[in-house]
């Protein structure tokens, strides 16, 4: 199973994060290829988003979850791509990334 | 035609539940396979949602409309299984739900 | 690639028309299809959106930008069909149009 997860509102990142806890925790390791797009105000966290938000972050990124962000979000908010968490891969154009994804098979869930 | 319309906060249920009607206005009877996901507080209505709301799902349900509810989000909410109405199926895990589903050639719509 | 954007909420229009600028400047011109269908309160822009909304739409259409209105939402908000721009198509529901696109491969984005 492959499913990427669509956020672009600040205030949605702990739905987002337990949504993908539960997934992993029914589907068991390796049972599933997960991704995380941010675009919009859903870029924030990555650079200034509380501790304990990042922390979960950080720890399902090395349980293999691939967390994205769009490049338009981050220049529009004024965030610079070395302040980003390690884990965070910068990509051109959220939905690009989205439309890409959804063409290989992911399914699209929009928490 | 086969849709899935997912729905994670309580206050969109009378969107999702027009949008299942108009749909099944349009693509007349039998001409669509339609399931309802709920997770996060998107379960709330089933247990407790008002007389309107359950009598429109009731009447949805027996029209073939197939309701779920995520196991997850009802143990967070403190929600028995038994008090559900019986038109809904409770699935282990919403979101495995929404992603086997798209697999199967649902489309996913998020009201 | 081609791509649906679905909205229905008046309030998600600047952010869905910069989704789509962006993605049209990430893919060049004629490197998507790209289709925007509005139902629920997505469609009052169409008839009553500030000009600037509508102008940033029609530059859109002239780029090639399909977009869509949903007559069950038209007929509930009492929006005469003539008082459309002359770059919308109505269909006869939203919810069709979104499932019947994503059958033809379209990936689905609700920003």
């Amino acid at each position: 199973m492959k499913a990427l997860f669509h956020i672009d509102e600040d205030e949605r990142w702990p739905r987002v994060l337990l949504n993908v806890k539960n997934f992993i925790k029914d589907t068991g390791p390796g049972g599933a290829v997960i991704e995380v797009v941010a675009n919009g105000a859903g870029v924030l966290a990555y650079a200034g988003g509380g501790t304990e938000i990042l922390a979960q972050m950080a720890e399902l990124a090395r349980a293999g979850v691939f967390f994205a962000a769009c490049r338009n979000a981050l220049n529009m908010n004024n965030i610079a791509e070395n302040r980003l968490p390690g884990f965070v891969t910068v990509v051109p154009a959220g939905i690009t990334e989205i439309v890409k994804k959804q063409g290989e098979g992911y399914a699209y869930i929009k928490p």
